[in-house]
């Protein structure tokens, strides 16, 4: 493989005057009057195409004068400055190899017009092409790089937690049911049921709605762990910001309390936004030129900013007393809309929040009680334009607290006898949060639709590809 | 969260003089006849213990001098150079705070003595915390780090293909059916056949057997890709190499021949084999005193070694006329035995080989057709002492081709239609291969059983946890 990465090109990364060969797809063709063509050229490696200038003295130039929009070709000549605007180098025809034609240009899906992201969304498979699904596809990858590094480079250990599970843990209500049993030939037990021990796993399986119990085990020995896999639900929410199947990143971390993960949430969203600002200008700046002209504006904001504090408690009363009109009304207990949410980043702070201390009843069974025997140790993080991105909590750490809470809600001790078990033997107080991944790279790019941001998305309906 | 992880401590970090704060478990406790208590602290950060000499001047001693394996504490101190062997530093205890106990030690499921490793697995919540397992986690992350670095230095993109896929791509016959209807009441065709119409995504939907194809479409946009996400297989195989849930790394590359792709796995294998001798120096050592004591030496050597690199022809002359005999003959045409790998990895070469160009009737759809008409640009990559660790090819690139071998093995062009489609528009040289992460975790740290390198093994008959 002698070719050369486009991007290494662009950047200057090669002498000006080099014979270099690169290998990629036409985006556009422009031939000039006096005889000579200019193809763009992209290879993926970074936003911006490489002109090629071609000159008709070439013996296959009337091939090259048929080339359009996803043609493959291997072009290679001399590496010059542009005297055009906009680039820095392109590079002077010596030979232009066809090695993928478009058979038929007018019926190419990716032809190089504008399409609708519907449209693009119902060609997941060539989207990538395209400069913003490209583009969005260089800053999925710069966040995914920088969050492994992240927790890396800070002494985490990377678990992967499993994503079929038979663990009684979680509400199956929303679950997706894994299984190996003939549809049409079910096994009954005496009774007439379904018989799961004939199943694959010989007892109801699912797939994960999250890593994080299974993270606190690791956690209770290797002391700092995050997750980043694949989570599921079974829910039928038709909106921009959910999906059946999508990645979350789960740190859970002994020996931390509620504030410790507050900043270690801040700490890890300001690095991940600097890398995608330093790494990933190309793209930012097609981003905010063409899809929310905030994109690079907002993350730089947010690097700056401090983020806000606030307990819940008193975020109710900001709320009630703020005059401003909600469609759903405020009151010490009810869960935050994300209207309230909003309020309070965009309105009331003008930074991203972290929400601590909401009451117990709205809660996972799992958070840690606080003395006033009414709040758990959980927060939001809420960041202007995007609302929610980040849900933690201290976890409860004291059995004889978390059995009483079990029993409160109605839960079966024995279904949580491992989980238990973390607090029976050498218990410590540790705490953790989720990010949802694809929110992550949505709120970066500014694309309205999680479905936009991953390769294929499944949703109620769809699992095409 | 002022503490220090142990491993800074041990490597020289600190200061000596210094007052520290350290957090962990109890790994064992000595009480000399002089009054002084040796802690063996642990927090997962590296394979030692820290020691915190502890004297009965201490006004909790007494409690000290209860502490048993897995108790949590909190220790202050003042780090000093360690007199006793083995260790460099260790902690003159100020104050010693206990987190959590393990009430009845003797029900301690960890206590510190040998478990069986068959033991441990069935105690996975709890295992982590052993000496042995604690390795297995760090090196596997050190490993997943390693393989992000190596593909994200070189440019690749990391994509997340999907886990839930209804495409008819693949054999259904070892996949996870995923679905959400009631399984007592299955809505039913006219036929009598369970409509599938009326499931979550309105039709049968598995779990991924591998990531190949959804990459091989981001791979004609990116050039340069990989995955790496979990996969899966309802086998009921119950060998030390099979999962029912596995990770993959899944590489694939534009304009990349049978030669690139072998030389990118050669890369890819010492590039994260050097990262594991230089960073876990610890664990490994670890593993070669204990589980396998070619541990290092072989990782040393893999690294030094050049590839072999044979043609599938020439390795069965080599078989038919070494004078061995094996369990299972060998003729031209016949996929190649594990006995039959190892022999030309272990005996003839002594060396990695990559055995390249197979016969095409043993090979899938995908891959190259040779000009011979016989064999196809397949490739695996076989090293000494465990025998097939990657599978690869170049794929199929010429639609006239790809066509023509579909109809010879009876598959439906419709159900292929997104993949042609990447034939049709611009298509490119492209080749890939894929890494079983469980299989290269067991033979970096010679663990014989796969189910002891991922936390929570899910196998035929067991998804606990």
């Amino acid at each position: 493989m002698s070719h050369i990465a486009i991007t290494d090109l662009l950047k200057g990364r090669v002498e000006v005057g080099a014979t270099v060969t690169i290998k990629g797809w036409i985006r556009t063709r422009r031939d000039s009057k006096a005889g000579i063509s200019f193809l763009a050229v992209h290879d993926g490696s970074c936003f911006d195409p490489i002109q090629a200038v071609v000159p008709n003295s070439l013996n296959n130039y009337e091939e090259v004068t048929k080339l359009t929009a996803g043609c493959s070709v291997t072009v290679v000549g001399t590496l010059v400055e542009s005297q055009g605007q906009g680039q820095s180098f392109e590079i002077q025809a010596e030979t232009v190899e066809v090695m993928g034609w478009v058979e038929n240009p007018d019926t190419y899906p990716m032809a190089a017009k504008r399409h609708s992201i519907e449209y693009l969304r119902e060609h997941a498979h060539l989207r990538p092409r395209t400069n913003i699904i490209g583009a969005v596809t260089r800053v999925r990858n710069c966040l995914s790089q920088a969050i492994h590094r992240f927790y890396h480079e800070r002494g985490y250990v990377w678990i992967s937690t499993p994503i079929i599970t038979a663990s009684d843990c979680e509400g199956a209500g929303e679950m997706f049911r894994v299984s190996t049993l003939d549809m049409q030939n079910l096994p009954r037990t005496d009774k007439g049921d379904v018989d799961y021990s004939e199943d694959f796993f010989g007892k109801e399986a699912f797939l994960t709605v999250s890593g994080q119990l299974n993270g606190e085990t690791y956690c209770s020995a290797m002391s700092k762990i995050y997750t980043f896999g694949p989570t599921f639900r079974a829910e039928n929410s038709n909106t921009s910001r959910h999906l059946a199947e999508f990645w979350m990143v789960e740190p859970e971390v002994a020996f931390a309390d509620l504030n410790d993960i507050a900043a270690l949430a801040e700490d890890m969203l300001k690095y991940v936004f600097k890398a995608v600002l330093e790494e990933r200008r190309d793209d930012m700046e097609f981003f905010a030129q063409r899809v929310e002209k905030t994109a690079i504006s907002r993350l730089e904001d947010f690097v700056e900013k401090d983020f806000a504090q606030v307990d819940y408690t008193d975020a109710v009363e900001i709320l009630k007393g703020c005059g401003k009109k909600f469609e759903f009304p405020v009151e010490w207990g009810v869960d935050l809309q994300s209207e309230h949410e909003r309020y309070l980043a965009e309105e009331h702070f003008n930074a991203p929040v972290v929400i601590k201390n909401y009451p117990k009843d709205i809660k996972a069974f799992y958070m840690r009680q606080n003395e006033d025997g009414k709040t758990v140790a959980a927060m939001d993080v809420v960041a202007p334009g995007i609302g929610e991105i980040i849900g933690g909590s201290q976890r409860e750490e004291r059995l004889d607290v978390l059995d009483a809470r079990l029993e409160e809600m109605g839960l079966d001790k024995e279904d949580y006898s491992w989980y238990r078990d973390l607090r029976k033997y050498g218990t410590v107080p540790h705490s953790g949060f989720g990010l949802g991944f694809e929110r992550l790279v949505a709120y970066v790019t500014g694309m309205g639709n999680v479905r936009d941001v991953i390769a294929f998305p499944r949703t109620k309906g769809s699992a095409t590809y």
